[in-house]
């Protein structure tokens, strides 16, 4: 999508074709800071630390990563020590698992000397998917909100959104917003509530790139999202999804669940939109199986923004002497889910609406 | 309660008679420092920026503003100008109403000349009365801690709350802490989880308060308590609230609905601690009838915290060009209230609960 009127993807290859550049997430939205990855430890520092974010993003940083290191080592023991450091960023993320697995097994009958430039190749073709997968998703999404659109008889679509699960956490279009960045294209009124999504305020991600884009949009706290759809002010509630499982279930972000609870309590239906990647066929209860990443106490403790002199600054919001806890993802049970919003179409959140569309895998 | 081993109140006459003195809670709990209190438009200011806040300590400071404003002008213009601008400090707080009408009843017969000294002793009166009111919620929730501490033979109980309800919000006790104060006395192993409350994090002065009390406790994101509660680690929600409904609809910080859904979901019983003088006997349908107050943007749009320097320093989270909405307060629902902590006892959530324990308001 566009950044002050230019367009850009979230990683693309230096022209110099032995390196990657990404934008520094950490310092978004105010800072925008181009990152060029050079090696392995680069590129697994860069998911570690979220320069990177966002399930699609991280699993193509990851195929990238990969490619790097076949150019430092592509031997049999390079690529084993490659999937496992990359694999070992961020437990929760199954694309980073699903991008590992696609290139390994790329790379495994290959001779050493030509796997860094089938792993390049197959990098690149990981994010020309993406985009596609996104766009499809957007496509799906968009008649969910033409239809509310239809109903207000040209009214504004109130969107709820959590976290970013927007083109900055996929390669481009991002998930959620894919639906609502070709709403807006298609001349719909669309206005997004953008939940702040503390501790890491991933909210300032979105409300960036809506901004950039030039969709309108209020940031809110995470607190107000079931006041708001009480009275009427959320017609839908999109998310993305870090891992949904065969029966429907959503890991994500946390806070995501109590947004479901409200919207299930007010009526507003609550949709999930996921590249099919991201289905993890291997687990059925999400509350029980998915363990959820407890990410830094500092990231609770504290907060990043724009100081007065507009550089990044970071206050500590807790008192000297005590501790946070900081789960980072939760789990919402399928029963809340109205529906799962893939690049082949809607399914309901249920093993049979998941098997229909996806029959090969479940 | 405690401040580094010393006992305080949040409000207190100064030794000359004339002055009134607060902690300013707008800089907790990064610094602590004490303001007087020497005029009632101090006063009113005070209570406009939440350098007090929290429903009992609002109507305490607007009695000893109306006790202010008799010094300056005792006449019945004075007094109706001194109810006027305190009244409107804040518009969700029923309290402030409530003590405001209490102390211009008692000086309205009375001689210009008496006024000032009669409105003194009401402010005091009013004190006493709260922490009195809030020993006495203490002693009927602690019934509540007790009864899961026996349950679990002697195992840790978790209370989750939301904002502030702590001895900072009223005069002493606190009402949603009271009973964790009387359990952490009684020797019961308690520990809070204590929500951050974004927007103007009033989570931190829980901590703190708590911290200085030496009761063991766990800051977290608005967004973690449901995960918290589907995974067994809340035994209790206890929150305040600014106004309950005669059908017992519950108004209090914005985000408590949220707690309240995720609370029913998991089968956790979720309380609320109120002084009755907090029960607006006059509205029935909370979600419909109660005015919500919507705060500035800026509130949203930054955090306040510690520097790296440790002094107070201010951080913009949104991004340039993107606005932000603060509805400060929510509704939650009677059906969602498993119980109201009164200074009587505890009383369903509904119209007959209530009336029978205030049978001479119902």
């Amino acid at each position: 999508m566009k950044i002050d009127g230019k367009p850009y993807r979230s990683i693309w290859p230096h022209a110099d074709g032995r390196t990657v550049e990404i934008i520094d997430q950490t310092r978004l939205p105010h800072e925008f800071a181009v990152l060029r990855l050079a090696t392995m430890v680069e590129a697994a520092h860069a998911i570690r630390v979220m320069q990177v974010r966002g399930a699609p993003l991280i699993g193509a940083t990851a195929a990238y990563g990969v490619a790097l290191a076949m150019r430092e080592d592509p031997s049999d023991a390079g690529l084993a020590r490659a999937l496992d450091i990359l694999g070992k960023t961020r437990p929760t993320a199954v694309n980073l698992r699903w991008a590992l697995a696609r290139v390994g097994a790329c790379l495994g009958n290959l001779e050493a000397a030509g796997r860094a430039a089938r792993a390049w190749a197959e990098a690149a073709a990981i994010c020309d998917q993406d985009v596609a997968i996104n766009r499809a998703i957007g496509e799906h999404g968009l008649g969910l909100i033409r239809d509310i659109a239809a109903r207000k008889q040209g009214g504004r679509v109130n969107v709820l959104t959590h976290c970013n699960a927007g083109w900055l956490a996929t390669v481009d279009w991002g998930t959620a917003t894919a639906p609502i960045y070709l709403a807006h294209e298609a001349g719909i009124d669309v206005h997004v509530w953008v939940d702040e999504t503390r501790p890491r305020v991933q909210g300032a991600l979105t409300a960036w790139e809506l901004g950039q884009h030039g969709v309108p949009h209020t940031f809110i706290a995470d607190n107000a999202g079931g006041h708001l759809m009480q009275h009427g002010e959320v017609d839908i509630v999109i998310t993305g999804t870090d891992r949904v499982t065969a029966d429907g279930d959503v890991a994500n972000k946390i806070g995501t669940y109590l947004k479901a609870l409200a919207a299930h309590d007010n009526g507003v239906p609550f949709y999930v939109a996921l590249p099919s990647p991201t289905i993890d066929w291997s687990v059925r209860d999400g509350l029980r199986e998915i363990p959820i990443e407890e990410r830094a106490a500092a990231e609770v403790e504290t907060v990043t923004g724009r100081g007065v002199d507009g550089r990044l600054a970071t206050v500590t919001v807790t008192p000297q002497g005590s501790t946070a806890a900081n789960p980072a993802f939760d789990v919402t049970p399928a029963r809340l889910v109205t529906g799962l919003i893939t690049e082949r179409g809607i399914a309901r959140a249920t093993p049979e609406g998941l098997g229909a569309l996806f029959p090969e895998s479940a």
